[in-house]
């Protein structure tokens, strides 16, 4: 079946609007069912109700969106748990019955783990949803004048700004190129021009390693970054030009040289001593995250652990949310791990004090947590808002973006003995799949980077054409677009490590430009950052889909190669597209024509373009029943 | 993909084996590649340990079963948390990676909750993955001579042995045809020649309906049942036959006529206030199941109800198990629901504590819990054993056999317009889904049952023929096989009412044969009861697996109408079939015959057979090393 044949459901508000303000716990949900589908005779809610399944009757209603033909049903149910799971079922003809859930259609009865998810936990900030977002690792983004006259750390070797990333080896943690946080303040203006609206700072507290992910304190900003005040300093600049920075807290673990770990080493009765696992009586011995001995894990069955770190107004995930510093909020580091260790499992407890602190202390704050790959269990909007993932966009994403003659690189931990030689559909296909079973709220924040310090960078793999592909889509499809810190100079690096390099200040930011217009589009259009995402084509080399609101809509084409792509007009639910007029971006070589009843994308090489859909004036009443009349009567012979 | 082609792993002990009792938190799980699915240069085992996934390289080793010409691949693993997902990836040529877990496989990720499944919980005891279950419905099975001296209850409507039910209206509950457990043990010869080996009782306790599921107390039988002195009666009679009884409790409510709910309702300081949610402060309106009135929603919050029902040896759940009663288990009710409701969700708790109480009171007693769809969350093998379910053989199985003219009837519940007209495929797809996510032991021992109490009968939408290749399913899967009293009388009943037809004793059970044919044909195989289950066709209307453990194997076909099925011999794992041989079981017109290296069934209608495979006598190491490098050389060059 084709992908603009396929029944329709999403959380987004046109297909489950919230219709009254204090029915909050009330969702109306609606599946569009394009004529191309087949007669439905019948449409039925499923509904998980304090454990068991309840079917619930949908009803016909007219298309919200004006002159659309295809069928709309629409249902109501409870969320009557925090989080409710739903699914459809969908009567066709001769006995045919279909299930319409994350994965699309499937005729044999799914797995609830597979269904849309509704939920009665307060959204995420609105703000939250509007913004384009920078990864900066603070030492190799910018150094300030005041950066070159600070003492090094007693574990760094120090590096000159153009040296080669050491990315193998004992000294890659310890190679120190001095960036700071005045240098971010100073290159502000840089970011205003992309586009920039949320700086996500990766850790900035004092530790043994230039990644910072081993503090040695919460207390207190690196000095080597220039301090507090350095960080007081950046968050006021940053606000005074309307640009929001969170930070980054490891929960997991902290680092050996913390003071927690080094009161409670060797020392039972310390204050600190049930912060941590210990193998042994003498508290020497200690669990470490994948048995790295820098990096202790943390044991949240302390309740003096959660009172100092996580719970209430006087705990480090307070603290520097509040003034003087004032973060807008937080990125937690491995929050996929937090809590969890052997029969251990506190990983929701964790989640929710954290966040209901940040909700008394600095109410509209926002909540990234890492959580590298199915995010479905753990993101229900309970706890954290937002995942930094990689199994939903970023590596379905490489997989069918890289060049065929690229050198294989790290699958972020998969074995794969080549790079699979992956579909669009591939990932159309895994975007669903991984998207779909977590809340839309939670789904319309999740971080969508193309690469992050972890990962290679994007450009090691396909070359610049493509890598404007891959940021269209970051900016275009459900989730906050994310930039790591030079892609924009399109710098290379093969590995996590060989990623992190010192920016090339006074070269060419290349892509600079085009980032900038994905940015500008992205702030312009409440579709592309509120609307569903309705696929309406996925094959080897290219997508088209949808981004929709009842009264505005953006349809998106990327392909990798150069490539045709042919679509009916009626999958455009009514509206149309000006093909005379110029595209809201266009990236590559990319052209529209029509003939007839079709539309027709041609490309050349990797493109990438969105156009804005015009929604046609809602005809009269009666001229619409009428219409929809003499169609069904024609559908009706057709199928008889 | 065919079915045979496709690579395979499940949780027996041919693909799971537990080599050193010592280390029983260490799982060497092992994948079978057939020569026809692909060259494949490496496998890895991809384990979420503490919330994060870990690939571990897997090796490949001389095949467990003589002969067999397959790849096979085997890791290693800890079990590190209670219950650990795991899958497989392999990798193909040409850039071909494909993840193997419960749905076959795939090459685009899949979500974790799709994964296998091990536990470190103690597994069922042994006894029960041997049984052939009976469900016995006390009011409509047999009545004795006593029976009909008793008075009946207050609220009964009595009717003749040889009345049709009343199957709608208000009189359904009432309607009381007066089978007492008297006569269940009079019948006990009936049941040893049906190879029945274990008695599943549905509500014993004294209650204001037919059913019982709304008990008015839990500390007696009721009296028109002949009162606990007949159950004692019964469970000894059927001990010294080597039959064991398990009872059926209701965690989710009790009736309004139980003596919690008369003491607690209007009373807010009754000892039993807080067993029940209230609506109100008076405590005079309260939740009910379903919102039926007579069913009032146990609140599992409260303490002193889990020390009354289920905690210790002074609970409910302890009394029945021990001296005098001595039933070997129980079968929960609604246990899907079990103190879910709203905010809460205590089912957890529920069912772990009444598995410890068991596992303390009445060690080697078994835990059956009424789950009617999805099951993969709740049964990890902490707290119920295994299911009473419908999603993974009972509706598929109708879907799949039912006559094309039988009339409509219910679904368990979902609106289907029609009877979906399922394929033999579309019921191995959703056996093989909904088993999948649940660990071996659990899965082993799930109910699979073709008709029950809460089901139309089978007969109603099949005939005789086909409802004995539904038996021979039921026996021959992995699981429980479970007759429902009457089934082999081919009594009929188009709803879950009907279907509680009282035994017509005295007349024809037609099919009694049958069923003891394959209660005898499992009894005397290991691998029908603890095999692998590798499925080697599914087609239109035809099935085909084979149970295999590394000393024997028996080929299992079963067919809706006339087919045949073709398979290529090394689909059967390096073992042969003798087709001259009779059968071990054959029921309906099924014959074989071999043509070079493939085999063919043929059947004319419906049919179902047994074949036990004979395993080769391992060739000398040196010989067998010979013949795969000879092979090994021509594959590689055919793929060359």
């Amino acid at each position: 079946m084709r992908w603009h044949d396929l029944p329709h459901h999403d959380g987004s508000e046109l297909y489950s609007p919230i219709t009254a303000v204090e029915e909050t716990d009330v969702r109306r949900p609606r599946v569009r069912v394009p004529d191309t589908f087949g007669t439905v005779s019948s449409v039925w809610l499923r509904v998980v109700v304090d454990g068991e399944p309840q079917f619930l009757p949908m009803h016909r209603i007219e298309a919200p969106i004006a002159c659309d033909d295809a069928q709309w049903w629409e249902g109501a149910f409870t969320v009557a748990n925090p989080v409710t799971s739903y699914r459809f079922l969908l009567n066709a003809q001769r006995g045919r019955a279909f299930w319409l859930n994350g994965e699309g259609i499937d005729e044999v009865e799914p797995l609830d783990a597979l269904d849309y998810r509704a939920t009665t936990f307060p959204a995420p900030p609105e703000w939250a949803t509007q913004q384009t977002m920078y990864q900066i690792f603070p030492d190799r983004f910018a150094r300030s004048a005041a950066a070159s006259s600070r003492p090094i750390p007693a574990w760094a070797i120090a590096a000159s700004w153009d040296d080669e990333v050491v990315h193998r080896g004992p000294d890659t943690p310890r190679q120190f190129f001095g960036g700071d946080l005045d240098g971010v303040a100073e290159r502000l203006d840089h970011l205003e021009t992309l586009g920039v609206t949320l700086i996500y700072l990766t850790p900035f507290f004092p530790a043994q390693s230039n990644h910072r992910y081993d503090a040695s304190t919460f207390d207190r900003v690196d000095a080597t970054l220039g301090g507090d005040e350095a960080l007081i300093r950046l968050v006021e600049a940053a606000h005074s030009r309307g640009i929001r920075v969170i930070g980054d807290l490891t929960t997991n673990h902290t680092g050996d040289a913390h003071e927690w770990f080094r009161a409670a080493r060797g020392n039972p009765s310390a204050a600190e001593s049930d912060f941590y696992y210990w193998n042994d009586e003498a508290h020497m011995d200690y669990v470490a995250w994948y048995g790295v001995p820098s990096l202790p894990k943390l044991n949240w069955n302390s309740r003096e652990l959660r009172r100092r770190f996580i719970e209430g107004p006087d705990s480090v995930v307070a603290k520097w949310l509040l003034p003087p510093y004032g973060l807008d909020g937080w990125r937690i580091d491995v929050a996929n791990m937090t809590g969890r260790q052997g029969e251990d499992d506190l990983n929701t407890l964790v989640q929710r004090t954290v966040r209901r602190t940040m909700d008394e202390v600095a109410p509209g704050s926002v909540l990234f947590a890492e959580s590298t790959n199915d995010t479905s269990r753990d993101f229900d909007g309970s706890g954290w808002h937002a995942p930094m993932s990689y199994s939903a966009f970023t590596r379905p994403l490489w997989h069918w973006l890289r060049q065929p003659e690229a050198a294989p690189v790290h699958h972020y931990g998969i074995p794969y003995a080549e790079t699979p030689a992956a579909s669009a559909e591939s990932f159309a296909r895994a975007f669903r799949r991984f998207s779909t079973p977590m809340p839309w709220a939670v789904r319309s924040l999740a971080m969508n980077a193309i690469d992050t310090h972890d990962t290679p960078r994007f450009a090691e793999r396909a070359d610049a054409a493509a890598q404007l592909v891959a940021a269209g889509l970051s900016f275009t499809l459900p989730g906050t677009p994310v930039i790591f810190a030079g892609d924009e100079f399109g710098l290379r690096g093969s590995d996590g490590e060989a990623s992190r390099t010192p920016l090339p200040w006074g070269s060419d930011a290349a892509l600079a430009t085009a980032y900038a217009r994905l940015a500008a589009a992205r702030a312009a259009s409440p579709a592309l950052r509120t609307g569903a995402l309705r696929w309406l084509h996925a094959g080897a080399d290219a997508v088209a889909f949808v981004r929709e609101r009842d009264d505005s809509a953006e349809l998106v084409v990327a392909c990798r190669s150069a490539a045709e792509i042919s679509l009916p007009v009626a999958s455009l639910a009514g509206r149309t597209v000006d093909e005379f007029a110029p595209p809201a971006v266009a990236l590559g070589d990319v052209t529209l024509d029509r003939a007839a009843d079709r539309l027709r994308w041609r490309t050349s090489g990797p493109a990438f373009g969105v156009w804005s859909l015009r929604t046609a004036a809602a005809p009269s009443a009666a001229a619409t029943t009428a219409a929809r009349a003499t169609r069904r009567e024609a559908l009706e012979s057709a199928h008889a």
